[in-house]
């Protein structure tokens, strides 16, 4: 972990909203340049724990899910500007929740029934965290959801990514990326939840290892960027954590990204269950936590290729 | 590069058919298990050479575009079988090209005029190729088109891939690969060409470094595989030539996967002309030489994000 900059300030997983709604009073205001800690809630904003059951996914209260932790408003943020989000740190918890919530999901018609698998991991080494007795997930942990707020009034679902950021949902977002959002409404209103000790690219069942963690991050400002999306700089690699024994690689071929996404993920759980033994489900969860969808051909006409890349280390 | 098998024959250039048709005379008939060197022509089928201009390119005769070295019968190969590809070797040529044809491309709309980048590069130590006077590419040499005959009779295009392979275009079938294919005819009639001395996932312009080279690999047999579609497994790392210094990544927002992905490349386009000087051709023809479409999210319903990685080590 390289030096970073320590939080001015700390704000409390209480501090957490559902949904992005510009009309929402800021927890914090702040100068360009500050660095806070924000304390954030698990994406079941609490309602799972080691101690949960699949009765208790059942009941999930889906008006609780997705809390963020904020807003704060950044002094001088204007529409055009570009807020840059520097991720100094993450401090998880050490607990950890993946599911297969019905309805949502890549392959949510193919794997109709709720499943739930708990972590425990290493807080402080972040070994690599066993999955039954069969596998070992490499943890990069990383904020799920990390936004500002819409020019457009009244309430929107935290659900969906948008232009100005929200529910990314991208694996790289991990400490010491410097991350630019565009500023729609005065003073940016910034908001960050949704912590993941682990994620493969896709997301692919909906769910990553979902913990609650501490963020560092600082808040700075680009005037007049003129961003029309987020964008990211990495300081270096992003897939050493999971690359050294190599991968399985299964495709999809044919004219429709989202069904050659559906058909490499449907085949990498079916090689998995096969050569592992392990119910399709939990192979299901397995590639959403640590397995990456790339877009392998995207240009000759008119078949693309979606492949999905499960790391072997995982089972080495 | 790792210890390899050697060829037990050898398969010139001119050798070459365009377009899949199980018709045809197979050029040599092997036991599974056999290794072969195919010498592959680059995709013009010799058409660009390193004295080409751009009114060469015009001339491009695309009925002679992709030729495969081949076709190998292997016995024993049926219907329900996999051939089982290892990439043995590649000896690049130390030429290639890359183009911006017109009407070709995932920005064919936005780049309407042809352009032609002509590339030597060394083809001993594979140091990184100079592109103009400001960015190297890192080499990682590989073939775009691995294929078996398809069941249907008749002459199919070579361009797009199918279940059987064929214009596969994917970045990791390098030396040290494993690629399994389905049989659907009496002895696989396996082809290979197209060879590439580097690409980024997505190969975004249509072409990479197109060049020629020669392909050593071993072809066996996995009986009553029934594989629906390519699949394969790296040794190692797969990013490793393009990942040390991190990388720019831009994204694109929304519900449909293709949309998201031209949004990603564009941005990308626009940031390197902005703050590298480049012509966008140039820098369109760069990222499809050395950038990385991947999906970072597909489950955030409704709203999906295609993120384009482009590595920073180009430019150190």
């Amino acid at each position: 972990m390289p030096a970073h900059r320590h939080a001015a300030h700390t704000i409390h997983g209480d501090h957490s909203h559902i949904g992005w709604d510009n009309a929402l009073p800021p927890v914090l205001t702040v100068a360009p340049g500050t660095t806070i800690a924000f304390e954030c809630q698990d994406a079941s904003g609490g309602q799972l724990t080691a101690a949960s059951t699949l009765a208790d996914l059942a009941k999930l209260d889906f008006g609780r899910i997705n809390p963020v932790t904020g807003p704060v408003y950044i002094d001088g943020a204007q529409p055009g500007d570009a807020v840059k989000i520097i991720l100094e740190a993450f401090t998880p918890s050490g607990f950890g929740w993946t599911a297969n919530i019905p309805g949502f999901g890549l392959l949510a018609d193919q794997f109709p029934d709720p499943a739930l698998h708990l972590w425990s991991y290493d807080k402080a080494t972040l070994t690599p965290a066993a999955f039954s007795s069969i596998a070992r997930v490499p943890l990069k942990p990383f904020a799920g959801t990390i936004g500002l707020a819409l020019a457009e009034p009244g309430v929107h679902s935290v659900v969906p990514p948008r232009r100005v950021g929200g529910n990314l949902d991208i694996r790289d977002l991990a400490a010491g990326v410097t991350l630019y959002l565009p500023v729609e409404v005065a003073g940016g209103l910034f908001s960050i939840g949704d912590t993941h000790a682990a994620q493969g690219d896709g997301e692919i069942c909906g769910t990553a290892i979902e913990s609650p963690m501490s963020a560092t991050v600082t808040l700075d400002l680009v005037k007049g960027a003129n961003l029309a999306a987020p964008r990211f700089t990495t300081p270096g690699p992003v897939t050493r954590h999971l690359d050294a024994a190599g991968y399985e690689v299964t495709t999809g071929v044919g004219p429709d990204l989202m069904v050659g996404a559906r058909e490499a993920v449907a085949r990498m759980v079916d090689l998995l269950s096969a050569t592992h033994g392990m119910a399709p489900v939990d192979a299901y969860m397995l590639c959403s936590v640590c397995g990456d969808l790339r877009i392998s051909e995207i240009v000759d006409l008119p078949n693309w290729i979606v492949s999905f890349y499960f790391p072997r280390v995982v089972f080495a």
